[in-house]
Order: structure tokens, then C-alpha cells, then sequence
């Protein structure tokens, strides 16, 4: 469980053991949720979301070795659907503001006995009867799915942004989830954060980040406190550009390492990831208002604002229009420089 | 430009050179189309498909510098419009099969200068008016995408198969469009061949493969001639899987190395590459006839054919039912082994 | 433990449990001893070597978090002493051919507090003390640094072979270590495992080797059983190509995977691994027999075998000597194709 | 070319084109010659260094496809053992401080046709020539090994820090030579700059360093001009750390993107990477000045300051004085936590 703001996430996997049976399991969580109301009510902290690498851990028990909602098991499958039924009542309960999904053993081993069609549409249906589910319980909060490509699995089917955007409107989930984006699963797929978060936001799909950054030079999950402020800071660009999170939140589901093992540690941490955040938000905050960034870019496709270029967009030319256009001038209007060092200086300017 | 079994494929940028104005370009084209024609005639080879990095290439000249579809330069666009115009007509004209699009500078190379949102749109609008174009001379050849996720680029749009699939679905171009998928474009990405493929086959989009390989260790693409036979019996078992290639086939797009510069090199590596993908039919054939692999999946999802998966399958099940289900139970069915390395061995005693 | 052909390695963290102090270790290590010498004794299998991770495992307990020889805290560099010194002896008496060194933990999480060549000269004197405490002991059996870049370190000191060997030629250690090199350690070096092969060769320095392998997209040691025979028949050539092994041999540190756990997978996985290598082994022998690929790269450098080629070799010609002989010439002879096809080819024919 | 404070760089390999023979060559370059010592009198800029792949390109030309100084053609090590004497006399003549090799096809394509160990013997020969030829000129200036792990070469010989150590430890050239680092190569080779930094300052070997930086993304040398304020503080913090430079520079081998390809763009480069270099070397000064980080560093260690410590780092301590130290305590004293998140807010507040 971690405390953001006067938000909390209750995905500590230890916070209610898990029981023998599935009702011994829900009977732990009830006791806890308990304390958790109190707490709410004592301290005015609110619940962020619930998630299914939490509230209902879906990867951790030997039952989802071959994955929950993908497993070649039925018996996965339905103890899943059970677990996240719960998690969604005790999430509704404390008046959690979402719900965040991460496929951890959703994804495989070895694509040589693995049915990636059959497994997907599983997931799918699965995902189908949580929509259906948040309906029934009258739940509003916001689904979220949380991209990774791997780890500890070979292959994660939600890898990338793109990955996830593509299985949503495959199965005609789109309009009920959003995105939960991590700066290192990210980079686990070879993409940078903020192409991720631009890929989330031209879909109308952000809904949330998680704080905790990586190596860029190690090969597995490092969940490390966020300190580049140029990171923070293209965060900030990205999420101050499309209006600010009207979901979610900056998540701090980092740790600190091995060898950061005493309390102090801990303060150290969380203190320079939210100085690190808080500094990229006032450093967007001042590239936003100098203007000169944005208004570079808006000046870079100036041609397109043009009549031609209006009747292109809208759909309204075809490629004999064109070449009617371009045929006379023989070449193209020369191109313009993309000034990407002077953008990068105009960056540490700021820094 | 290669030629493979009876087919060939006219992407060699150099066969038509560019003149000084597209005027110009077009009628050098012309030029090369007649020979081309007259060739057909005489061997009964036939034309697998034009690109739109051969007969079209859009990413060479210093105009497609901030790519062509999605260059912030209208000027751009509209030549490269042009140019597909004339490159749809003369693959029609000389009967091809399919026209293939590789966007090797349609992406970026910093977000700072990039509004991808804009961007992606433009591209799309483009792919739109070759489907027009396409229905307006009655072109009936397959348009297909091939995916690369970086080089010379940054970042490629059309980085994954899944990317490509998100794509063409919110732009409703799905309908139209299949994938070529190449092995070290996967690698680049993060995935294996096998795993592209069956992203693809899974939304029935697999068109056509490129032969060549790369280096799991190196960070660009080589193009290498493919000569691991497990890789092609892995790709054999997808196709074959598939029904086999209803369009497409297996194009050698491969060049090479630097140092092997002879006259018989050229020999050896398609030799070599073709010997390779020969051996990877028979095998996967053999492993299909076989039947001990196949059988092993289908087992593993038995749990699935019953009254309770189909109902889940179908649609018409709840939560509530699945916790009514295991709940008494109150545990799942033990998981079987998953079995990777008796699967890995089976594979080895047909190599 | 993992026993192979007649030999095992000891190297279970978990045969011999930690006590409370170091004494009760001691003591806990005397009785699993005990049962060894009475099962050497009644089965014939040898002891192939205790470990630095196994009869004394210097990277799990906390207090070698900073590492054992290379921590900044003198205690647990004096603890890991005791340990392996103990390890030493029990070795010894088990007849054991060898003790390897893994530095799992003997690296940095972050430069910024670390004083690496503080910490890499104590690495070396604790490495000389292990040679000395062998001298005083009698025992002749051979050491072994296993290279591995990273995991579970940001960094470890011995990344690859050229990193150990530079190491024990700055602390004048080379002469009392050999290389054990592991297929996953040399790729998430970015090597293949043939290069780190031919640089321990070439130094004289190759010990033994683990059959374990990886898989070259995911960024972490996976321990995977060798299926590969590309692989195998690699290693088979640098090994046969060498004269054989002299000390070591194939050792199987290999884990089945999460989800193979039932006892069968052991038998499929172990079999399987070893069939890799007896069939590497078979086509290695087959290709050194048939000759051509030798015989090519001998051909190769013929004109290095002329007068003055080995004056060259032998430090008797100057810049000015080979100045005066290509200066005439105007141009060098032309270069021969490297014919990487072809060889990669003639592999195939043998597999 | 490139002008640096008041020095330049000799490697623009167009500057003196290659001629028809190696003599007209030559020729080529006196003139060059003339006109730099012409320049240099009148402004007064001195010569950093020649470089092996400028003065004497030996990579471009066909004739070095398979190597220079190890290639399988004696030729080609001839040719290039006349050139290298030719840049060598030049470079002396300009008053150079210097001699850069960078060894861009010294390595191999594929293991199989390569005979790696003879291939380093000559090699070492051939910088064994260079070395006598400097002595026979009275050139006093540097000699630097510019490490590269690939690219254009699947594998390059002098691949990292400690490879090139270690190859120049083994052929007794460590005193001859110093290295200059590059940012993109160390992260090719999988290392931070800050490490490679370390490996060569631990061996009393860093002679210069390539200001160019990359994209830990992308998987081939983009030589990036340097803007990221975190890279350029490790640098100033490493080489102030070992009392600033007594040879070569801060060099700027760095290009501008594609896109970037007006006159005006060269400027921001240019200056936004010196800014870069001067804040990171503000920022280290402070942060030395400060004290804080290396005092922390220093206390780590505190436990070897003890008469333990200092026998044990002069080698009059053995394993058994270790066992009868650690024994009676039966624990060692507990680890102090490393701090890294601290030390990374550390820097932060300087930035």
C-alpha cells in the first residue's frame, strides 16, 4: 500500500493473506478492509484504485502459473473471476476512484504450446464480465490497464500502449478502459515514456502514470525512484498538454534498492521522487508559458493549415489532386530544418 | 528487384532513377516498365508486388527527410502522393499481385518537434486515398504494411504488428490491408518472428514474409539470408498453421555481408536461404503429420471444452457464476506442467 | 546439486543451512559432508568442484549485500573468508577437481558511493589469499571465475572474459585461474558465446564451461536447458578446436522452467540438454573431419605464411620495411570474399 | 575536421582525398599539410591529435573490408602500417599532442572464418610498430585507443575499457597508450560512461574523452551532441575526481541529426553542447566543493581504515587471521545502508 497526496493504492499483496479456501481469502480481506474504513474515515486518505496485482493478485499463487485470465485452466480462470468480483466490492466499498488491471502471468512461456488466439479472447470475456460486473454494483471508477512486455513472463500480451490500444478495440473494450503508464515497462519495450504517453493520449486512453522509472542499461524491472528531472519533466509536458489527468494520478509504486534497507531510506526516496515530479511540473509549467516549444511545432506544419491542406485532412482530395498540385511545381517546397538541438538546448534552458 | 520462384518483386530503387521533376521520374519509370513487360512475356515470371520503397521509394530523397505521409511539409505528402499514383498504375499495368508499404521515415526522430497525434492522421488519410485509388483503376492486388519499429527513424509508426493492427483499426483500414512481416524488424521490436505471426494470423492479417533475418545481438538491421532452421520451421509452423499464404509468399529481400562481395556469394546465400526455408516446410510439415505437438495444445485447453467454458467462450457467463462455481471448490484443478522443454526436444528430433 | 557423468558439483546453497553464527555453519557443512564422502564412496561419483556460490554462497545472506571481497564493509570480506577457506578444505577432502568463484554480489548498485578500485584491489587480495590457503593445504584442484555482467548487481566486476582477464593480469593472478563461461552470461554481456570461448582460448584460460543458455530478447539470466544445435555445435568446435577440455567439462547449472514442475520435466529437460551437446559434439567432430572449414580459414591467411609475414609475426619488420614493399605495389592485392554465406551453409550441411 | 577551444582534430577523412596509389596519396595530404600549418600559424589553434581514422582512414577503402592490422590480407596491413608512418610524420610535423586509433573493421563479421588469436597477434604488432616508429620520429605525443564493441563490425576488437586493457596488458602496450572514451560506445558495450570512466582511471589510462553521446534506445552509434546535464556532471565528477586531464580534451566527434541540416544548426549544437560540458563541470566543482558526496563515499569505507584493514589490503593477513577474527563474533557488524536514493537527490539539488 502506498500514500500519494491524500490518495492511497491498495495493492499490497500482503496486506490480506491469502486463505486456504477462496472464503477464507475474502474473510481476510473483509478484516482488513475493515481497518482500512476506519482509517479512511479517521484520516480523510481516500482509496486511488484497487488493482488485480493487489486487491486480487492474479500472478504470485502457483494457480496462475500459465496466467488468470489467460490460463490453458478453467479453474484459473473462474478463481480469478471470483477474486476480482471481491476486489471490485471492497474497491466500490471504500469508495477506491478505480480499478487497475497488470497482466503479469497474462502472456506465456513458450508460443509452442500456447493458443494466443484463444487465450486473448479469454481475456477479453474476461475483461467483458468486469464491465459487466462494475455495471451491476453500480461501480464508477475507472478501469485502467497497466502496459508491460515481459517479466516475469517471456511475453505479456498488454506489452506496449499500442499492444493494449489494438486488444481493446479488437474486443470492443476501449471505451471502458484507460492506460496506466510505468516509465520502465516503457523502456522494457524499447520505447521511450513520453512516445508511450503520446500513443495513450492520441487515443483519448491516459488515465494514469506510475512514478517508478528504470535502467536503462538492465534488462528487468528495476521500479526505481524517479529522479531525471528531463523524464518529470516530458511527463509533465505530455500530461499539462492534454489538460491534466482528469483520472488517476502520479502512482508511487517504486522501492527503494536492496541496499537501501533502513526507514530512512524510505523518506530519502519518496521525498526525491516527488521533488523530482514537482520540479518537472513547474519546469513544463514554465516551457508551456515561454511558448516558444509549442509554437515551434505548430509553425513546423504551417503548410498543412493551408487549402489544400484542409481538404486533405477532411478527406476531401484524392491522389489525382495531388499530383494535379505537385506536377506543375516539379519538386517539393524545400523542407525546413527540425531543429532538434535547438529544441534540446530550449529544454535545458529550463533546467 | 528479386526475383523468387516465378515471381519478383520491383523495389530496387535504382532500376528507375529519379529525374529532376517528378515529370521526369514518371517517364524514366515508364521506360523501365516496358522492359519489365517485355521480359514477363518472354520468362513467365511474374510481378509479386510493388512498393512503396521500390517503385516508390519514399524515404531516400532529402524531401522525405521528415518522412513522406507524415511530413510536416504538405509538399511532401502530396509528392509522394504522386508518386504512389503512378507506382499503383504501373504495378497494375504489369499485372502484380500486391503494392507493399514500408514507412522508413514515417515517424520521428524527436518528440519535441513532432505532433504525432497530426501525424498518425495524415498517415492514415494517405493509406485511404491508395484504397480509392486502388478501387478507382480496379486494382485488385493486396496492399500490404510492413512493420519495423526504428532505422533510419527514431521511431517508426508502423513499429509492430500489433502497432500496425492498432493503426489500421482506428482508421478503420483494416479491411484493407494485410501485414509482410520480417524477422529482424521483429527482433528490433522485441519479439520473436513467431510471435508477429501469430499477432497477425490471430486478426487474419498475414499477408507475406520477407526472408531475411538479423543479429540478436546487433542493434540494426542486417538483412542477413536466413540460415537458422529453426527459425524457418517455427515460421513454417505458423504458415502451415495458417492453411498456408492465400496471398504473398516468401520474398528475399536479404542482401550480403560487405565482405562477401563475389559474383558466387550471391549464389551461395540464396541458395542457402531458400535450402533453409525448404528444410523448415518439410520439417514443420513432418511435425504437423506427427501430430504429438498439435495434440499437446488442443489437450492443455481441454478444460475449456467443457459446459462451462463454452458458456464463458459464448458470452454467457458472470462473475457470479464463476464464484458459484469454484467457490465450493475452494480451490482450483491443479495446473499441469506447461512442459517447454519435452515440446523444445520434440522440435529437435525432427531438425 | 547436479550430477553429471560421474561427477557432481557442490554447489546447493540449501545442503548445507546457515547456523546462527559461523561456527554452527561450520558445523551444519561437517555433516553434509559426511553423507557426500559416504555416497562418493558407495555410487563412485567424483566431486567436480565446490562453489563460491554454493559450499560457500557469498551473495544471499544480507550481510554480503554490498558484495563479500568487494565490500565496503571489512567484516563480511574477513566472514567470506572464513567461509571459503572452509569451503577450501571441504573441497579438498571430497577430492573435489576445482573450486569456482561467481561474484554474484561483487560489483555496484551505483558509482556514486562506490570506490571501485578500492574495492577491485581487495577483490584481488582475497583471491590471492584463496591461492595461498591452496598452497598450505595441498589441494590441486583448479580455480574458476564465471564472468556475468549484472543481475543481481547494477554492475558486476567480472562482466566477461575480457574483464576477468584484465583483472587477473593487473593483480597477476592468470596464472592461477581459469574461465567457467555460461552461454546467458556471455549474451547479456552482448556476446555470443563462441567470442567469450575464443577469448578465454586465446589466453590460455578456458576452464570449463555451463550447458545453461538464455534466450537473446529477454534481458535477465534465464538458466534455460541448451536445445540449440547451432549452440552446442559452436561450443563443440571452440572445444575440440582447443584439444578438448584438460580440467572442467559441461556442467548443467540449468533450472526447468516456473511452469515445468512436475519431476518428468527434470528427466525431459536433462536429457534434452545433454542430447544437444552429445549431437553438437558429433557435428563439430564431423565438420573438424571433413575439413573444408578449417581449411578455408587456413587458406584464409596464406599470405601471412610468406617471408615477410613472418618477419612480421616475429617483430623483425618496421613501418619503413612495409612501406617499402607496398609502396611499389601502389594498391594492395585484392581481397578475397569472406564468404560468411557459404560457411554458414557448410554448418547446415552437418546438422 | 573539428575546432575545439584552441585546438582542432585531423579526422575528416576528406580532407586529403585518397589518391589513385598510396604515393599520390601521400601527396594529397602534404598539401593538406601546408595549408593547415599555414592556418595554425595564423590563428594560433594547435593540433589535438591525428587519428587513425582520419589522417589514415583504415576502414572506408574496400582494401580494409576484413580489417587493417587484422586483416588475413598482409596487404592490407602493409598498406595500412604505410599510412599510419605517413600520418604519424604529418601530425609530428603539425605539432600534434597527439595520436587517436579507433579500430572500426579490427574485429570480424563472423567467428567462422576468423582466426581470432592470430589476428590479435598482429594487431599488437602492429601498434608495437607505431610505438617504435614514435620513438625513431621524436614524436612525444599520446597515443589513445578509442574503444567500440560493433558497428560496421559485428564484433570490434577493442571493444570496451576493459577489453582494450586487457588486450594492451597482454602484449605489454599498457605503458604506450591511453584510452578516449566515448559515451555512445560505452552504452553499445553495455556500460555507463561513468564505468568505462572508472575502468580506464583505475588503470591510470584515461587519456581523452568524445563528448558525442547516444540514445540508450537505439541500438547503433548516433554520436549525438551531448545536452543531458546528468551525463556531463559524471563525466567533470570522474575526471576531476582524478585531478582533471594532463592529456587530450573534452573532443567533439559529433554530428547533427538528418533533419538538422542548415548552417544555423551546427551553432546549436555546438553550443549547446559546450554549454552542456561547462554546467556539468560547474555543477561536479560544486558538488566537490560541497563535500558531502565524497565524504559519504570516504566513511563507507571506514572499516578498512582499521590495523585489520591495512594488513589485509598489504597483504599480511591470511584466511585463517580472517577466520580468528571472524569467528568469536560469530556475525560480521551490520551493513550500513548505500544510500543510493539520497546520493541521487544529492546530485539533484546541485542541477
Amino acid at each position: 500500500m502506498c500514500i500519494r497526496d491524500s490518495f492511497y493504492a491498495f495493492h499490497d499483496r500482503d496486506v490480506a493473506p491469502e486463505g486456504k479456501t477462496l472464503k477464507e481469502s475474502h474473510a481476510n480481506l473483509d478484516e482488513i478492509v475493515k481497518v482500512f474504513k476506519d482509517e479512511q474515515a479517521r484520516t480523510g486518505v481516500k482509496l486511488l484504485w484497487g488493482t488485480a496485482n493487489g486487491t486480487a493478485n492474479l500472478f504470485s499463487n502457483p494457480r496462475y502459473m500459465h496466467g488468470a485470465a489467460t490460463s490453458p485452466n478453467l479453474d484459473a480462470f473462474a478463481y480469478a473471476g471470483a477474486q476480482v468480483k471481491k476486489a471490485m466490492e471492497v474497491t466500490h466499498e471504500l469508495g477506491g476512484t478505480g480499478y487497475t488491471f497488470w497482466g503479469g502471468r497474462e502472456g506465456y512461456s513458450t508460443l509452442l504450446n500456447t493458443d494466443m488466439k484463444r487465450e486473448l479472447d479469454h481475456l477479453a470475456r474476461f475483461f467483458h464480465l468486469a464491465v459487466d460486473y462494475k455495471k451491476q454494483i453500480g461501480f464508477s471508477g475507472t478501469f485502467y490497464i497497466e502496459p508491460k512486455p515481459k517479466e516475469p513472463t517471456k511475453h505479456q500480451y498488454d506489452s506496449d500502449a499500442a499492444a493494449c490500444l489494438n486488444f481493446l478495440r479488437t474486443y470492443e473494450l476501449l471505451p471502458h478502459f484507460k492506460l496506466n503508464l510505468e516509465t520502465n515497462h516503457a523502456t522494457l519495450a524499447g520505447h521511450e515514456m513520453m512516445h508511450e504517453l503520446e500513443v495513450a493520449i492520441g487515443a483519448g486512453a491516459l488515465g494514469s502514470i506510475d512514478a517508478n522509472t528504470g535502467d536503462p542499461l538492465l534488462g528487468w524491472d528495476t521500479d526505481q525512484f524517479p529522479t531525471s528531472i528531463y523524464l518529470t519533466t516530458q511527463c509533465m509536458l505530455c500530461i499539462l498538454g492534454m489538460g491534466g489527468f482528469t483520472t488517476g494520478g502520479v502512482n508511487f509504486d517504486a522501492k527503494v534498492r536492496r541496499e537501501s534497507f533502513e526507514p530512512v531510506d524510505l523518506f530519502h526516496a519518496h521525498i526525491g521522487g516527488m521533488d523530482a515530479f514537482a520540479r518537472g511540473l513547474k519546469i513544463a509549467h514554465a516551457i508551456i508559458t515561454d511558448g516558444r516549444l509549442s509554437a515551434f511545432v505548430k509553425e513546423r506544419y504551417r503548410s498543412w493549415d493551408s487549402e489544400l491542406g484542409r481538404r486533405i485532412e477532411s478527406g476531401q482530395a484524392s491522389f489525382a489532386d495531388l499530383e494535379a498540385y505537385i506536377m506543375p511545381k516539379g519538386e517539393a517546397t524545400k523542407n525546413a530544418s527540425g531543429r532538434q538541438e535547438m529544441l534540446e538546448n530550449l529544454i535545458n534552458e529550463f533546467i
